[in-house]
């Protein structure tokens, strides 16, 4: 079924007009009288509608109901800022494999991260990204994009969380598993290094902020590879699929 | 520590010569008499060796064992040809998280699939990719790249593991977790569609030769995400993290 993001006051009504980018979208697709299309505010409700005239592409709301497709655990993806377009990578794949947010930060090894001036136009760029992958893959949510100015900061905010996890490939005794499978965790955080890894006593803050270290197995992966195996795993021990 | 992978021949003797791409390697790493490095037959086996002489390249023989970053379950990803550059993504990937090997099959929706005169250049090429993700991530085994000439023959070959997974967007109740959670298992292939995805009666097709279909999730995956989303979960099931 076709599926449009429009914004929560749109969703607000029992008669919906689709507009701007939309509507041209909409054109392309030549949508029919009578036909279903599902819209989404992006934040996990969504409508099944009715289009009830193509040409001025007004719809009929047939049911409200909260987004199906979404995750029962709520997953937050923190990154060290890697080099030229891998956190773009990491934020298209991310939202298809369901995290509820992705959020960048700086470590002591990074070797690019955004000035202040280019920041606002990479954010709007980057929550894009974000946007059109949630369409395509049927997410309800958008996931948010977040830029946090230090490493302190992205320790502290993913330390909220039930489950919060560093991977880290010098630890070879922690596993993902140990890690989860002990209490109840309906939110997680898992956060990765950029591609030199993390400085020893940036694991070291890691550790004194609450979170825990765990290996990613044996192998070394790379630091756009990591979060999204990451991902899957925990998606995977959550019973998502 | 530095790793070369050489022919099993050259790992054969007690004195071994760094020859060829390995030796202009080593010339830049400036390696120094008496350092660690790691060879491996690409097979499984490594050996730890001490360098002799950094001038003509000579490594004298600490200890030979087999390679201690292969996971103990053997996964083989069959991806169905997809556009462009997303196969050498895939078996980039795949190597960093421990495929075995990665096979190449056409199926109906397919809009691209090399020909002959290319094939043989192309797998030369994804091989090279295997092998440097191979060398990078630190594996002991190159994953073999192989490419089948028809669907039936890539089910053939899948059935033969333990588990013989096929995953479809329109699947919506056998989850990875019901396919994994039965019987005792030490060799899995996972399959997936191209962009369009499959046709309802190639999923049919891969029922009768024994695969079982199931889910990855209610998010739709692209066709280069869902092989390493798969690997990731399987990986993890397997206890390798």
């Amino acid at each position: 079924m076709i599926r449009f993001f429009v914004t929560p006051e749109e969703l607000s009504g029992e008669a919906i007009q689709l507009t701007g980018e939309n509507a041209r979208h909409a054109k392309v697709l030549r949508l029919k009288q009578g036909e279903e299309v599902l819209l989404c505010d992006g934040m996990g409700e969504e409508c099944l509608c009715k289009v009830e005239n193509p040409e001025d592409l007004t719809l009929r709301l047939v049911e409200r109901r909260p987004s199906s497709s979404e995750a029962a655990v709520r997953v937050s993806v923190y990154m060290a800022f890697p080099k030229a377009d891998k956190l773009e990578h990491v934020i298209q794949k991310a939202t298809e494999l369901g995290a509820a947010e992705i959020v960048a930060f700086p470590a002591e090894r990074c070797v690019s991260r955004p000035d202040e001036k280019s920041l606002k136009k990479k954010l709007e760029r980057w929550q894009k990204i974000a946007a059109s992958a949630a369409e395509q893959s049927g997410r309800g949510v958008i996931p948010q994009v977040l830029v946090l100015d230090s490493y302190q900061s992205a320790l502290q905010r993913a330390a909220l969380a039930d489950k919060a996890l560093l991977f880290y490939e010098h630890e070879d005794t922690v596993t993902l598993h140990n890690a989860l499978d002990s209490g109840a965790w309906k939110t997680v955080s898992l956060l990765t290094g950029p591609e030199g890894g993390l400085e020893e006593r940036e694991v070291q803050k890691a550790l004194d902020a609450g979170l825990t270290v765990c290996t990613l197995g044996k192998r070394i992966l790379r630091c756009e590879t990591a979060p999204l195996c990451a991902l899957s795993a925990v998606m995977y021990a959550a019973g998502e699929y």
